[in-house]
């Protein structure tokens, strides 16, 4: 987990980098050190500081940091109003891309301020009523796909990943989704009947982790008497039977879906339909709220986006054809394409600018401190017939 | 890495547990204990001996494990003479798992053979003499493949294991294939060039892991003098220019490949180009060999079977309609489907019997103790035109 | 690392926990879950917080931390004013306890900053300006010591802790001790002449560690150009030949010891030949200064205080008739007495009271945070005769 | 754990690397490679194979390694054969050394193959019987020993270690020892009330290790119906309350010693009351055993040898006035002091010839695979009286 002060200097700095340093002629950055200290990941751009370290940093101070953010601003400020610059396009473009990155850390500031207040003794809540969270969550009906050569990856005017592109022909076999998210009641049922404890429904390398980490529910599940408690960002809970559970692993997910007879989507599976459902945009008027909701009783597809992530089964790889900016900028998404799995949707604290069909979030399969759920998904094939059943 | 004794008593332990014990009704197991300490990683059969400590395992003797496989084939025998039993079909399909079961684990003897000669200071050798390797590499040629819509997955009338099915339709965009694996010669020149100190080129999980590790050239590359020998199972060689290059990670694999200005393969382009090609069988006349050989000079691709595994860019995961079989036999492949790649083709090492277009090996990205290569490939879309180069 | 919040948390905890809680009976903790929070090790008292978490926790912060001091010294001021306490000599030894922990907890406040300021690439500084260090350093000097039966432990009228009791007999075998600590220049050649790189001086853990770590220089040490820089609290500062070296562990001051044809000294040496010293008291005036001097020109044992800790060859174990309080308050010290190693004198961060010859201070072989230096010491007795020196 | 070839061989090496190559001009190892190979530890030699590898080399064979030691053998009767040879007196020195240090590993090997017999599903036995196990242990008491100032250290005409020289005084406060070890009903007292679960009985680092490993009995117990199982060479058992306790780690024997009411001695109170104790020999007639046995009703101290080793509170160090050998020899013991425990007495399986007062056995403080076994001992000083026993 990274401190909050840090996300809001790690943002600042991606506008410094790549837009103030190589094209503000006469920029002088306010501390030269900070080019270390808040870089992330990019090694184009040199050292990074050891993120586990990033908690030791009493230096520089939240009111150092604003400075610095102030400063940035400023010189934002002064190169957007060059209006003819030599590198205008290239601006253009860095600028947005660091307003979508900044966006995708205003998430993280929340997922992260989630796990430290979750250990903290102190139990501090970021506000403290939740309201009430909707109905009755309807039975799960399952929404039919024919498939066929479909087109997936981002084909719309407005921004997007380099990840999301190019868009492309795929062939999509029929399939049903789950109309909404599995919901903690449903979950329950797994956890009761000793789900978390029988190695049929699990991955191997799942099954070695529940083993290893002792879990055995979800990250902020904890019992209390003869139920369960879920903390919140609004404190701690008595477990909601109607919200989709969250805070799920991909192999929580995998072995949930395995045990309700079902599979998790593939993300072209999940593209397919959202492009397709009426975009159900999350109203936050009122007091803030940063915890899903329950499924509405309306038909179709629904809980798509603002509740939680959802996993696929997809390997987050290339796209055909995609190609990865040169110099660090190059860094962004590319580097990271092993050893994680697709996320699709969006969650109750993302940015809502980032509610697309075509989004591809990514996470490891087992980090489970994002707001991840599980939407069920099933073959129409039948089975293959030619399995040996009888032992 | 197990000791060979451990796969000759895992092999037949496969035999009794899914054919004698359940089929053959007067069948007297040798020993009871072997059920835990030769099963490999079925939780369905039950307990398994910690894999870490099959080394310190001096009891059953060699002699003990010779005689639990003339029992197991014993009873094999009996079995299969049985020419009504009610179960014939499922005998009849698992005996061919088994024999297929069998067939892996020679390869997996003569790989782990090799790494436990290779750190053993006596420097033992498998076969003394290793013949010649043949001719001067080709140029390296690319193969143009047109994609559409094609059919992927095991069709034929022969075994195939469950993982190869079902054959369904995919949608390939336009490729080339390299004409023959990636040489000694040519990936010198990534090691020279300083390929292992440059993060450019890498993952962000195979750079983390180069550090960590602080590898420096393939597995068995050792600097003698102001060059490299390599070790085979015919003991240490100088390096030879012309042979496939071996035992690389699925990180080094995708790294060459960016350096070169190309990349891995999918899993479906590569099936894809091998079910038009020719089968190359090899010839295993005279001495026996234990090495991938040069590339030859004639036309087309060259090099699928028979040389080195080529890594591919596809996660191992389940096809379409795919359905693992019930009960332990069904942990066979699909408990697998996380955090591996494929690799297809097979190695010097390999049953020529697996040489199959469908074939779906998988490891981890960071593995290197098999005879693992690299096969390049080229997606004919341009650059997508919208990146950012300026920095 | 501790933040330095934590410490004055603690240490308010103490008071708290130890004399607020049992002998003030209206007293109200401003919060019930500092008892945990606070918490180091007391099991006896309860759940700790995961100690490499401390850096997690955003809550409290300083300000309450700061109100919750304010809130325990206005309850020891009330405590310490009812004079007819039935519990009247239990608060005297237990409060005078309380400030002794503090004042430990003040010199760790010091050396967990300076950690934190040296990761910090923007280099802060507690002070920035470093007074002359003084002359030269005189040659190194030894003084002899008859041994003897001599007393051993706490005799004095003031407070001392309960591992320096009881005073006993302990048999010194004759001995000479050097009069100043090992320097920086007299490290140097140990650094440069390859002792890091040689087996033959370390002891077995140490060489392991050695290699683990990577280490070749001591904790603070950089390389600059040719030479060296050293981190103080006053920012880097060209490495000061005259100064004693610091911040190195045990291991490395053994292995200097045997390089140099000496070894490090027992602690009941120590103590015999700092009980019969002239205590050199330090004097502070002026500007602050956290860093240790020179030794100065006269003669006689000296920098026995006041500038870095000195390994000994004593594991940290009970004296002869030591019996730990009851109840928690007996984790103070007792439980620690395995894998560490005594270290006598103190260092310039240390409270000047806590310099006193029979002071017993203790870390693991390996920790090198501390202001930890080297004294040598040398037995009379010839080499035993009767090894064979022959390979 | 070494695999029981490997302590032949390193043994041989021992007399080959000491001995035969720097003395016999004529000698030809049989394989150069050995000296890599079956170098334990001693750097002045040169390079070692990792230690954790040592299961995985088939190679050579135990028919090569008896080839090995049969060439060893007869380069010894040949150089032994020189009467007049110029280094006579190291050569008979170091032969000596070399025979003292097989009788080591003759105890390492009973030991090594009890672990791996211990976890192997087949249960294998040593020696399938184990003979009656003596009558019931009689109640435990104490001998009292006034101390003074004593001599320490080998003082005897026979052979001995560097590490018990050089003898030298000492100054022992009056104590009290059991006059019998610990009995296995006496320890499953302290696990059955619990012992494993309180931490006010263990030293802190116990108490972690206590919960990182699952610790709740001695290494051979195992649960069985309500009671427990020892395993022992001769098959597992079901637990002997008579016998000795076995096969704990330092921790368990200082948490135990605690829980009584009592403390581990130091190795100069084991010593001086061994030196005055009547050599109780072990009589190894009839049938092999393996294992200890219970006490026997005569008075005075018994079971110092021939039972179990016995943990001491003293940190393995130097003697004053200690000297290693120059030159890899030195490595013997020397490096070795930091870190470990001394262990006094000998056990079931140890030569008989090392068992004398003097003798130091050292292992690391968590180590539990020896047969290590528990003596209590008292001070005789009352409480310190100085102790706040309020809370």
């Amino acid at each position: 987990m990274s401190p909050p002060k840090w996300h809001l200097a790690h943002t600042s700095w991606f506008f410094e980098t790549f837009l103030l340093k190589p094209f503000l002629h006469d920029y002088q950055t306010p501390n030269e050190h900070y080019e270390q200290l808040f870089n992330s990941y990019y090694n184009g751009v040199g050292e990074q500081f050891p993120r586990p370290q990033r908690g030791l940093l009493s230096r520089p101070t939240v009111a150092e940091v604003l400075d610095y953010r102030a400063a940035v601003e400023e010189g934002m400020r002064r190169l957007l109003a060059t209006g003819d610059h030599p590198s205008r396009d290239a601006i253009a473009q860095r600028t947005e891309l660091g307003i979508e990155h900044e966006k995708q850390h205003q998430e993280l500031y929340f997922t992260d301020l989630k796990y430290s207040l979750e250990i903290n003794p102190l139990a501090p809540v970021l506000w403290p009523r939740l309201q009430s969270t909707g109905g009755a969550t309807p039975a799960l009906d399952w929404q039919h796909f024919d498939g066929g050569l479909v087109t997936v990856g981002c084909t719309g005017e407005g921004f997007c990943f380099d990840n999301e592109l190019p868009p492309h022909q795929y062939f999509l076999q029929p399939f049903s989704l789950a109309d909404r998210l599995v919901s903690n009641a449903e979950f329950l049922q797994f956890v009761i009947s000793g789900g978390y404890q029988q190695p049929q429904w699990w991955l191997a390398d799942g099954w070695a982790l529940v083993q290893a980490e002792g879990w055995t529910a979800p990250l902020y599940w904890r019992r209390a008497g003869t139920g369960f408690t879920e903390f919140t960002l609004h404190g701690p809970q008595p477990l909601a039977p109607d919200l989709p559970v969250s805070h799920v692993s991909a192999y929580e997910a995998d072995a949930y879906a395995r045990w309700a007879g079902a599979r998790l989507p593939s993300e072209q599976e999940w593209e397919w339909a959202a492009a397709g459902a009426e975009l159900e945009r999350s109203l936050r008027p009122g007091s803030p709220r940063y915890h899903p909701r329950a499924a509405g009783a309306e038909s179709g597809v629904r809980q798509l986006f603002n509740h939680c992530w959802q996993w696929t089964s997809s390997a987050y790889a290339a796209y055909p054809g995609y190609q990865a900016a040169s110099g660090a900028i190059g860094e962004y998404n590319g580097k990271f394409m092993s050893n994680q799995l697709v996320l699709r949707g969006s969650s109750c604290v993302t940015s809502e600018d980032h509610a697309r069909a075509s989004y591809r979030n990514f996470f490891y399969p087992r980090d489970r401190w994002q707001f991840s759920g599980i939407r069920l998904a099933r073959s129409l094939h039948g089975p293959q017939g030619t399995q040996d059943d009888t032992l």
